[in-house]
């Protein structure tokens, strides 16, 4: 079985509210499928949350009523944007149900907890690929908050224990500073916790990675264990077939020590 | 707090696979805004879920992997009428979010059970709509089966105990024969229990109720303990707000000794 994230800046336009990138989700469905591998698929909100829940603090927690009807269209617009994931992946030919994380699971204290693995596991076992996404969830000390993507997937990779697990990005993977500020930006092709040390203290995280760092955490923590952990970019045609298929990759691997 | 069922029947075309009745769902929307009422919806699947499901016996429990790709494409149609009603819910006002049976609960032998409220009481705690609705659920003995709006309407009765449950369809009542075959079929205003015995012993169930027989036993079994328990027509304008402000409108009350 194969973990695989698809990132909120590879399935919507980030700076667009309710952009879908239906094209390109539609060819990475294809590529998961001709792979022929077991897939469990996660993907973000991308506009279809950040942008709302931003605006109305819905990752600080309940504060005042005037939230409410925001949570609630938050809550809409990303069961939508599931419902449009859901139909690429049925169209080319995968079985798959959504699991919105906020009906389905809450939080404490921003950690979200899957007390029940029944439901999941019943889908896997019938072939059908139970699909969660980065949601407003219910949290028992602050009301609500966010809950990320790349948070379901640790939690999945718990309970499924995949021999692989991708992030897929708009980017290659993880550069020693701003690709998009620097020309001369290099790729790591190997992440672990001393270049992630490393890079912490010689510049400014938010400068040098363009939100890949705390992603980079993540993925150190799911590696362990001899577990493949790679961040890539979906944007590039037929890369992630390659890589399901064994093939090498431009991409970042996260390695534990 | 009220509990109000829309029929599949009034929601959806129900000879027409996936066709929405969206200026009747609107209506109904204002309606129950307008009330003030607090109130809860559970809606059915109508065309959304029976054509498909019928057609590859969902029903009946896995058979054959053949039923796998119908399996997701019910609930993938259903979660899309879901959301066309929870979108309705939105614009007249009511904060509202998806509470995908099938996602969130499972059933064991055709019987649906709701192990953990949390996330229902959670969410209407916080002045948040859950809206259920009738779906494909996993099931511990027949490995998936259909689960009812009208079931899904008990569980909920059990848990938030409302004075009054409401069964919105496209017929005024139960009638002592099929209204759209026989012009002199007359409207019950009140079934109890020897009502329903007589419709049974003196005709085919089938040829006299349209259906409407099986949902008055659900309504018996709900109206216990003084609970107001009605059966409405839906596409009659203003029907439903009249209701819910009190006043006497045309139905059929069930009545338990």
């Amino acid at each position: 079985m194969i973990l695989i994230k698809l990132g909120g800046s590879v399935i919507t336009d980030k700076s667009q509210y309710r952009t879908f990138n239906k094209t390109l989700v539609a060819r990475l469905c294809r590529e998961v499928k001709e792979s022929g591998e077991d897939v469990i698929i996660v993907h973000g909100a991308g506009s279809f949350g950040h942008i709302l829940a931003k605006e109305n603090h819905l990752n600080d927690g309940f504060e005042d009523d005037s939230q409410i009807p925001a949570l609630a269209q938050v809550c809409f617009d990303v069961r939508e944007l599931n419902s449009m994931v859901i139909k690429e992946l049925i169209e080319v030919g995968i079985p798959a149900v959504s699991i919105p994380t906020g009906s389905c699971f809450m939080m404490n204290d921003r950690k979200l907890k899957i007390d029940n693995e029944d439901i999941l596991r019943g889908f896997v076992n019938k072939g059908i690929m139970p699909v969660m996404f980065g949601d407003v969830v219910l949290d028992r000390k602050l009301g609500f908050a966010i809950c990320s993507g790349d948070q379901i997937m640790e939690l999945l990779a718990k309970i499924f224990k995949p021999k692989r697990v991708i992030f897929v990005s708009d980017i290659d993977g993880l550069y020693d500073r701003d690709p998009k500020k620097y020309l001369n930006a290099s790729l790591y092709r190997i992440v672990d916790k001393n270049i992630i040390s490393k890079i912490k203290s010689e510049t400014s995280v938010a400068d040098v990675t363009g939100g890949v760092y705390s992603k980079m955490q993540t993925m150190l923590r799911m590696c362990a264990n001899g577990r493949d952990c790679i961040l890539m970019n979906g944007t590039a045609e037929g890369r992630l077939l390659s890589l399901l298929k064994g093939e090498e990759i431009i991409c970042t691997r996260a390695e534990s020590d």
